[in-house]
């Protein structure tokens, strides 16, 4: 029997990129959608629909009819009573009013940052973290929650986190510095970025998004520790940028290391990364969390992005980096609206279930 | 009088390049086109045409007539009698032949990489080491030339070196990661890069750019000591890539200072860097050498790229970097056919004749 | 003594546009700017700029200070006691309210579709219909105006009239067919097209365009007849299209003739088109209206929009079309925002001052 | 057991793109792999890496390691004793020599124009004009082949056709014009189409293209009469224009009907093309060969170019023209690389395999 799913935030791309990953999903099913008070009371198809008749939905494969026939109700007074599960895919401050009601009784796997600073919150990485779990029993006890709130990480994290992690247990990691090449997709469509503004163009500053990565991952990397996650001391300094490309951020690290570093070995530990939670079989999970590429030319964002089906992170160009202590730098690539997002929020909620943190029906 | 100028590799794009720079050039005027045999005999209107009758020319502003009616020479065989100074724009294995050849009686400013790295060459950038100049002398008389071979460096090196320069001077600088956006005209035409290849994409690698980089700054930043330059002791990382931009090289640069910078001074000290130089009043020179920009969306290659007729290198988001010692980070944007190219070897070559390097006719 | 000038819609893209071209204008100032409520007593550099402090100014050659330091006047309640001539480039439902206030007293220039299909209003391309100025007369006697309302076409049009207008002239025109393919900034900014939306991508719809373009040629092209404009028997059928072009529309344009057409014959009539309109003199003119490209590979937007100051249209590959009656065929270019827009209005606005239309102060 | 198979220009990037259609084809099993003389002796697998060790690849799916592992042979001595079917993939140039070669013992599949116009040639695509096939024995009997060469169109034509035939079927057609929008995939890798020429632009050009789509629809709409194919008296007027969009050619048409069409029975007219060809279930057959668009804005390359794994064209914007007798208009995409080539021959060779033309072994 399926565990039945509402997806909150359906009609904006956020929501709408949840739907090619449950459409068929084989534990999940969606059994209720939900938007703001604007769009409720129509079918999840009409809202998708707009004044001119245009379907207003960009996440590829569609909603099969049942999910479309769904009636879309409205956020702040969404029923849970049958439902097991919520994707939740809103804005941060509407996710600060919205998550805390749904937590009462039902696991809320999150999109936006809202909740990713409180400390009883681990922010969790597919592969990565899967420990940090533990915390959600603290996060429950302190706020009297049946279900919970999980909140994954800002897009640009998740391909850092990915990659870092295999360092980290190697040969340890001193501090990195990161220059991202992001994609028009992670910006969304409410404003967006502007063909005008961005065809034969670089936009060197994404507001907001610097201070994220430098924060989030010390988080993710950090240790369990009692009834909190003691931050990874693993400073980080990130220029972000935008580029004229439309999925998959390519960010270009280097790193100092905690000790010389065999590339090889470096290599080994990235591509071997994540064995046992792939082996888990979850659903969503690619066959392999890293890819490591031999190819100089590549990681690529339009060949590469969609590995493992968006969800395997590519490494490229791994060298050793002459100037930093014990220096390694290399480029990555990793599916923002896939791993990065929707179906990286996903394949969480698959281990939730598989490790019983969200109670099958 | 004007000196009479000699454009080696003159139907390439490189060498097109400098027909704007020069076609009413106040000192300058071309008397000579060379090229390879193929197209000797041929009018530089008739080397440019295609069998379709197609122009093949994408340097922008057209030569006057004069120009075009030029008979074009075969560069191994240039005739320089009447000729005070030589552009030469043919690639490296071709330069390593000819320019030698010119150079035994005629000044050779060189877009080539043939010569740079000699003991007795500098790499000149205007405005940042003119003091190298000296060193032609030292190569004129070992090699027993009247002229000489003077290279400007690779055009990604270019806006670093610029903005690198006035850092040295106050804060000092103590190593550099650089991650480059590099521009598809600094791939050239032949083969260049495929629009299949780069639209919606970045390409990670860019064979032989992050060691020119790495090693060319170095020289720049160096210092005369008598005969030859001692490099600057300054590590620099990079990592260059190629995005979907046609003009205008990105690069996110990461500064270790010698000492802790207040970034009021360091702004300072970029905004009136090259004061002297510019106040020369040489005729490709813009108004300042770097401009400081305060928007943090800028620069984008779009809209900052022209300034100061492609001359001005731009700097923005200039910030402290909390990782690195006494770090800074900055992105810079750079013209690479521009200051990194055509415009910025005729803006050297002012130099040189001001400075009395090249001798007036 | 210079025309006083005031533009409406100041902040919005269409009206920044004004600025480069009034910027240092010979015989127009721009002494009063105008806009929505919300803008009304900020200077106009605050009004440009945002929230975070970025300068939203996308039109390229910034106002001279003078222009900047203006206070933006409330459109509602703007006060032309002092002003010659004003320049409109608001939304059409704005501009129907607001701009007959304005003509009271004021010869408006407008970007605006509001007026454009009145009877007593003619729709000025500058050097094709400047005959349709005695229009201006009937429309102030009928509406009991000191000034009067002249519409500009839609930027599609422009181009199309542009070519058209000497076939009418010569070979005589049956019937048009075209398809367009058509920038980015003719969407502006409001909500614009999307990255996400266009690169790698085209759109094959352009609500309301296809209607504007078979109707407004029709009035232009058309006859002066006493107190009214006949429309010219001209049937034209259009497809409009979306590319990922940032300025500058390419037509692909079918014709079927009156009489079979030499190419030569029609070359020459398109060359020449316009000749004593250009011998005018006038500021904003090019120095042709049409510049016939004889290389098949063009036009090409990104490098021929810019021809004769963005104000010259280009014509290319001309040839017969051997399926319609006497068909012909070619690609047009034209600069959407230059001749299509902002440089359009001025240009039409010159030759009414220098026509007597709009008085010297 | 499966037809054994032999792809020749296997290197290239139109033979490359056989690959991923035959690497888990149901019929036909890859067992020979030939490229010029300069490839042979090589494995495929090292045919494909270059200097540098970087995988030249550009179609997608990887080819399974029995195909990697094959030696490629030279296309000149190409051994074809224990193949069935031969798809060649090469420049029309070798085309003409090679493929006599080969057709006199194996049926061929040609992606070349070379024998397109030959009068014992039928010109195929899928769903169209399979009746003919018929041509074939013609063939055969004249030249004293047991194989056969049977060409597909140019990748424009594709499209076109497969949307006129309907219309040909029921209101009827007078002559077409249409303005293509082509993808840079369909100028392939040598020399293909610079980034630097086509970002930000439109090139209204290419060369041949015109003349193709002019002529090969009216043969492969034409009637099989007795020995010979009567071409369709169908004149074509052609604009063909390449626009920056990586695969999928877009093409605005503008139809003469023979009679007043109901927009209702043109679009079910379309939407059911080609029921009974679908019905065959051919492996790389779609579930229907025309997608009609209701929402005006599509379709649009980037979103419908994969509908049908590439194989259904699709159709929107269809309307009434008012300039043309009992004129229609709509825009349609098919994809260039799919339906317009290598897979569109190999659904081809699906049918004539399943009418016997192809001798199962």
């Amino acid at each position: 029997m399926k565990l039945r799913v509402a997806v909150v935030g359906a009609t904006g791309i956020a929501g709408q990129q949840f739907m090619p990953v449950l459409n068929n999903h084989p534990w999940f099913e969606v059994k209720r959608v939900a938007a703001s008070k604007r769009s409720a009371g129509k079918t999840y198809r009409e809202a998708l629909t707009d004044a001119n008749g245009s379907f207003r939905y960009w996440a590829g494969e569609l909603p099969k009819d049942e999910i479309l026939d769904l009636t879309v109700e409205d956020a702040a007074e969404l029923n849970l009573d049958d439902i097991d599960l919520v994707f939740a895919a809103v804005e941060s401050d509407a996710a600060r009013e919205l998550e805390p009601l749904y937590a009462k009784t039902t696991p809320v796997i999150s999109t936006a940052s809202a909740f990713r600073y409180e400390e009883d919150t681990p922010i969790m990485v597919a592969g990565v973290n899967m420990d940090h779990a533990e915390l959600i029993k603290v996060q429950q006890k302190r706020r009297g929650w049946k279900g919970f709130i999980v909140p994954i990480p800002n897009c640009t994290v998740t391909g850092l986190v990915v990659t870092l992690k295999p360092l980290v247990e190697t040969v340890g990691v001193e501090y990195v510095l990161v220059t991202t090449m992001q994609a028009l997709s992670g910006a969304g469509r409410s404003p967006g970025v502007l063909g005008l503004d961005i065809i034969d163009n670089v936009i060197p500053y994404i507001p907001g998004e610097e201070g994220k990565v430098e924060r989030e991952g010390q988080k993710i990397l950090g240790t369990l520790a009692g009834d909190r996650i003691e931050p990874m001391a693993l400073p980080v300094s990130a220029t972000c940028t935008r580029v004229p490309v439309l999925d998959g951020h390519t960010e270009a690290v280097f790193v100092a290391a905690k000790r010389k570093a065999d590339l090889d070995e470096v290599k080994e530990a990235m591509a071997s990364f994540g064995k046992e939670f792939v082996e888990l079989g979850l659903p969503s999970a690619p066959d392999r969390l890293i890819h490591v590429h031999d190819d100089e030319f590549r990681p690529q964002p339009r060949f590469d992005r969609e590995l493992g089906g968006g969800m395997t992170t590519s490494v490229g160009r791994l060298r050793h980096d002459h100037v930093l202590p014990n220096g390694l730098k290399y480029v990555l690539l990793s599916h923002n609206t896939k791993m990065g997002a929707a179906k990286g929020a996903v394949l969480t909620a698959e281990y939730l279930v598989h490790a019983g943190y969200i109670p099958r029906p």
